[in-house]
């Protein structure tokens, strides 16, 4: 994009940062600056105060690497949380997605990745000794794995299994199979074949 | 949405922000504020310091209303356009179109939207009396009505062709047919309908 486009320079430089964004094209920019132009002055004010708010002052909790404005996330600092189930997600996006679910009150621990060594992660780029210390230091009693189903969450979970092997604590991981109102039919045979290993005993309480 | 649905208020605030842009839902726009925390520190505070700028500091031409940086836009300022000739538009944003087109080298008067009863705008919330004016004190031979083929911009053509009668200036107005690489078939009736009526002598070097 040449700068001399528009007639506004400034103009141009706030359309140049918004097309940066994944997913938005030149075209989508404009039409987003040209929007916030529309606005009120305090209101478009506001827009870009309150990320450089964000920017200026987000943190990640020392405890388990979520975000956070403070130095202990609000997941580890409320008391009504399970304080001995610590799940270990690859990002805060991640915890996110859980918490949406409702189905789970213990902690979290963020890895920030997952080993990958085609990207160039080993596991030192990984937020996995402070788990193994924290293991260690609070009181512990389930690590739930919670990766992605692929050859990197698969290895990565390996390591931090071999790890915590010392620590006698109880490792799970979260279960792998059909999706929730998936057809047969349309199922890859991975996951299929994987279901099948995986069979547990039919429980109707669970069986929804 | 919720403000304690993410473990950091200052993360709930920039998502807010940016889901109130048109087309941005709260799942694009969490992914486009973790995008920006991912970045350097510095390129994400330039994000909303570029954004600051705009909002602070962006003026409009105060002869032709298009975006500025200065109290003349760029291309009411420079010396190498046609200054006799002023296109009517509907807001800056057609400006940018036409000059994309590299067709047009002369002034601009940007209107800031149509007359709309339905709407509440009269011609009075638009800069129709400062078109007037211009017209009475630069030194203009043509004024090029380019507004929407809606019965709002046609109102407006009409209202704007009234009000410029008295000073003899010619008016005309961007022409009306089937779009360059359409087929008649799928052309809608009144459009075709009106080509017709408006056909003119075949002109070799404008059959492009």
């Amino acid at each position: 994009m040449t700068k001399a486009k528009y007639s506004s320079e400034l103009l141009s430089a706030a359309v140049e940062e918004f097309s940066s964004l994944p997913g938005i094209g030149e075209r989508t920019a404009l039409r987003l600056v040209l929007f916030l132009l529309k606005k009120e002055k305090d209101d478009a004010q506001r827009f870009s105060s309150t990320l450089k708010d964000l920017f200026d002052n987000v943190r990640f909790c020392k405890r388990c690497f979520n975000i956070s404005d403070s130095d202990l996330c609000s997941i580890c600092n409320t008391t009504s949380r399970d304080k001995q189930t610590i799940c270990v997600v690859e990002n805060i996006k991640d915890v996110m997605s859980i918490e949406q679910t409702q189905q789970y009150n213990g902690q979290y621990h963020v890895l920030n990745g997952v080993i990958s060594p085609m990207e160039g992660i080993g596991p030192g780029d990984l937020n996995i000794d402070s788990l193994v210390q924290r293991i260690g230091g609070e009181d512990i009693k389930e690590v739930i794995l919670a990766l992605s189903t692929t050859m990197e969450g698969d290895t990565t979970n390996f390591y931090i299994y071999k790890k915590l092997l010392p620590t006698n604590v109880k490792v799970t991981v979260i279960a792998r199979g059909i999706s929730v109102g998936n057809e047969l039919e349309y199922t890859d045979e991975v996951t299929l074949g994987r279901s099948i290993i995986n069979r547990h005993l039919f429980d109707n309480a669970n069986n929804k």
